[in-house]
């Protein structure tokens, strides 16, 4: 069954990718037309810099597969609530559906601008959140404990 | 005199550079201690990326020069106010200053993210405001003329 749960899937998956280099693990896949056009995951250690958000990277690469930068016909997979960075850049792209797992009560866009997204996009969330709130709490606890 | 408007001088070319190529013409650069070390001008057209705005291009050029992310003892300068994507990027960069030239009042983060900012991030608005909002209103109305 190709529905939310399977593509949210597809984004924890790279959300562990993201865990196991030591980033905070989020990952993104967008979907076009029942096929899976871009996969990321956040890399902001890894390339020292704030925008290589799951999101941004996985808005970037699919607007070069389809040779358009519009993402209308498109759904975007995010395993935790896009910051106000990331949806701004869901608004640019007219994203058609936005799908998230868990909240991010701290630094999501919700709080800060909720009118940030372009007025057409669809709005799913909580698909799987636990099992994506487990990987970002996990990740947290563990740090903690490597600081002592 | 390296003060906000020498700088923002040079945020303003960039910002004709991206109007001679047919794009939004939008400049930004980013000064530390004294010294440019990111110039951008916004590519979303030519890279068909709707992330490519001056603003965040400088922020990863930025980010390189000092091998380091965060960029709490730089200014960011840019010729037009910051989008929602833009502002949610200056804070993570945690930008120490953000001078901006015109206010945009439809797309501006102002009015939809005021809060999106780092706490700690002191703006200054309204630098060479005139200069750098004709050069967008003579782009756009160079647009809607070749429209016919």
């Amino acid at each position: 069954m190709l529905d939310d749960t399977y593509f949210m899937k597809q984004a924890l998956i790279e959300a562990q990718k993201a865990g196991e280099r030591g980033e905070v693990p989020v990952g993104a896949v967008i979907v076009c037309k029942g096929r899976v056009i871009a996969r990321a995951h956040n890399l902001t250690e890894t390339l020292n810099d704030v925008t290589a958000h799951a999101e941004m990277q996985a808005i970037t690469a699919a607007a070069n597969v389809l040779g358009g930068k519009y993402l209308n016909e498109c759904t975007l997979y995010v395993t935790v609530e896009p910051c106000v960075m990331c949806a701004g850049a869901i608004a640019w792209a007219q994203v058609g559906k936005l799908v998230f797992g868990a909240d991010d009560e701290k630094r999501g866009y919700q709080k800060y601008a909720a009118q940030a997204l372009h007025p057409k996009t669809e709005v799913v969330k909580g698909i799987l959140s636990e099992e994506c709130a487990v990987l970002m709490k996990e990740f947290f606890a563990a740090k903690r404990r490597a600081k002592g």
